[in-house]
């Protein structure tokens, strides 16, 4: 595999844009289109959230057809909380982009992302359909990337390349963050984490789904900023088939190649979200091992990556341990505390669920100074394991979060 | 039920103090206890938290003997995550006040709130009980509640008489939090929230245990500060029968006064702990109605006490309503979206799911200028409700929790 610079229009036949609809009071471009030059095998991770934000349900509904050309995206705005308005204004959205582009509505997906509870003004992003449509290009994988930020300081875009059989496929994204970001999301049931991946890959739309799920489940699933889950957390994958490689139908190493890859372009996009984290001076890494199984592993992981104390500790470079030791065993999960093991980097803290003497405060002090810090926490009930990312808590993230809408 | 000044030493035949034994570095009085001149009907809700304090384990195990005469509570240290070391210090602290009262260890009941994972200064405990137990006095019930204190700004106490049968039965308490604050608390199974109620109520262990479940259920229960819970939270009620009333032996009318009384008492010092939250500046009140069933409305409540986006904004005084409805939907409750409510105050901002057109945004943003915010919910799927508590998340939050091991 080799990652190359590159985003969502690196792989073959796939053109993007971004402009401005006027939808975000800052002026910036908040409007981007995603385009296939040939029908694409789609599939799509979705909030379990049950307040579901009407592009959400549209693009729900869509996902069942066969086959998907297009992704339009608004950024200022969620759409919802906003009834059966909402629900006709993310599909009108279907359907301008339908009509430009000759396409049935039902090949064109929908994401939003920004305030809940505030109609759409349509009328700006109709105006904004033809030049949308018109600046499509290959050389706006970028410009795409840039139209779906919020609160992002960073556009966030990552491609790679991988041989299946002597063919060369690739894989591109893009995504965005980041505030409410917990997302759990689930494929064709269920941030505002928007994510968006392309391939060239020829791959049935069933094992595009599988391969999706298995890559959410260990990315975009494993992060959190604030603990707040989105209505509006979607992941979509097109692949068009273009690389033409052999077309991956079952679980082989062609399918196990694809996925190692897509999930390596997932969890990269998942943790540049984490390090743009709302008011993120830190990335912290929580690694659980010796779980019962690979959910419990999860669940412990990810009730850490939610602790405010924790992520105010690591904020002020505090090795405040017994944070972690506290969250762990708020998750619900069944294990020995007698047992557990607790490392900051590779420095011991906590030994069979005692306090290890002589901690050398110092050196823990040290690795909490560190842009990256690393967790780990030992179970030994079992050999499962999960990584969750997250980053640190900081007046910033307050100040940013206290002002949104007013 | 008439609520008068007072607390622990309110109710007849209880003594109490607090002095300063040196755990704290700030010099702060941090032991405490509390003693009733005759042997009381004992019963205590532990934290369900897998990672229990060694005194949580070992007043779970003293709280199934019959009768009980005394607490014994350390501020600034946990003594969590200190394995056997620790079960054995908390002991000794149950065996050191037994000694010096002439009772057996199993008759003391006890308690400790602070940092995790620092072994417990036990030498100079050791050397304070002779102090801690020659102050105790019925004046020093306020010295008690002062001595339990962590990052709280004041010290929390309450009292209350009823009559049972023409005869005046009398509750008091005192509670401290205020940081890691989302207790879940079970009955003789299972913050740091540390409570700590007095009755001269005559009352079976039985019936007196059945009124703790409901009256923690309906307050400390529904509280969150963090959304972090502790591996010490406990909450104690001794009831010693000097009152004279009607023992109370089944769920009666006096069983019903007392419950209803001892609920006033815990849900006042569940708010005073959220008034008092790290950092606040705000109280939210987060009621619920509509649901299927009471635990529904719980989870749904208690999920929205806890997120940081709807906290930041009432810091910010932003009426930002659309979290709430984010918060509800992530609640993991089956419900449906088309029918939600919600209102700010008596302000509806969203109905049947949609958001409300004209929905006055200075009249909004008044309601969040207060110091009391109310929010309420209605699902309207059932006759259920629950109310939760919670506070503002403030930079102030954030600083408080940065420094506090270092």
């Amino acid at each position: 595999m080799n990652i190359i610079k590159g985003g969502v229009t690196t792989p073959k036949g796939f053109l993007a844009s971004g402009v401005k609809a006027g939808i975000k009071k800052s002026g910036r471009a908040d409007l981007a289109l995603l385009y296939s030059e040939v029908p694409a095998a789609a599939a799509a991770a979705f909030t379990t959230n049950r307040f579901k934000a009407s592009p959400v349900k549209v693009s729900m509904a869509h996902i069942n057809g066969k086959d998907h050309r297009a992704i339009v995206v608004n950024s200022g705005n969620a759409n919802c909380a906003n009834g059966k308005i909402g629900d006709r204004d993310a599909m009108k959205m279907t359907e301008l982009i339908g009509k430009s582009l000759l396409l049935d509505k039902r090949e064109v997906l929908v994401a939003s992302t920004g305030i809940i509870g505030v109609y759409l003004p349509l009328g700006k992003i109709e105006k904004a359909v033809p030049e949308l449509v018109g600046e499509l290009s290959e050389a706006k994988g970028t410009r795409f990337a840039e139209a779906i930020m919020t609160t992002d300081t960073v556009k966030k875009e990552l491609a790679v390349k991988i041989k299946l059989d002597k063919v060369t496929v690739t894989i591109g994204g893009a995504c965005k963050g980041v505030g409410m970001i917990y997302p759990l999301m689930k494929t064709q049931r269920h941030a505002t984490m928007l994510s968006f991946i392309t391939t060239d890959a020829a791959i049935t739309k069933r094992m595009l789904t599988a391969s999706l799920d298995e890559a959410t489940g260990d990315s975009f699933n494993m992060i959190s900023v604030d603990g707040d889950m989105s209505t509006n957390d979607s992941c979509f994958i097109l692949a068009n088939g273009l690389a033409k490689n052999r077309e991956i139908k079952g679980y082989g190493s062609d399918y196990r190649k694809f996925t190692a890859a897509l999930k390596f372009v997932a969890s990269e996009l998942a943790k540049e979200l984490v390090r743009d984290g709302e008011g993120a001076t830190k990335f912290i890494e929580i690694s659980v091992t010796g779980a019962k199984s690979e959910l419990d592993a999860k669940a412990v992981a990810r009730k850490i990556s939610t602790s405010n104390l924790l992520k105010c500790a690591v904020c002020g470079e505090d090795p405040n341990w017994g944070r972690i030791v506290a969250a762990a065993g708020s998750s619900g999960v069944d294990f020995d505390p007698n047992k557990v093991d607790v490392y900051l980097g590779n420095l011991k803290a906590l030994s069979n669920g005692m306090s290890v003497k002589g901690l050398d405060k110092n050196k823990a002090h040290k690795l909490f100074t560190k842009r990256d810090v690393y967790i780990k926490v030992d179970l030994k009930t079992g050999r499962d394991k999960a990584t969750a990312w997250t980053c640190d808590f900081s007046k910033e993230y307050v100040a940013i979060n206290s002002e949104y809408s007013t």
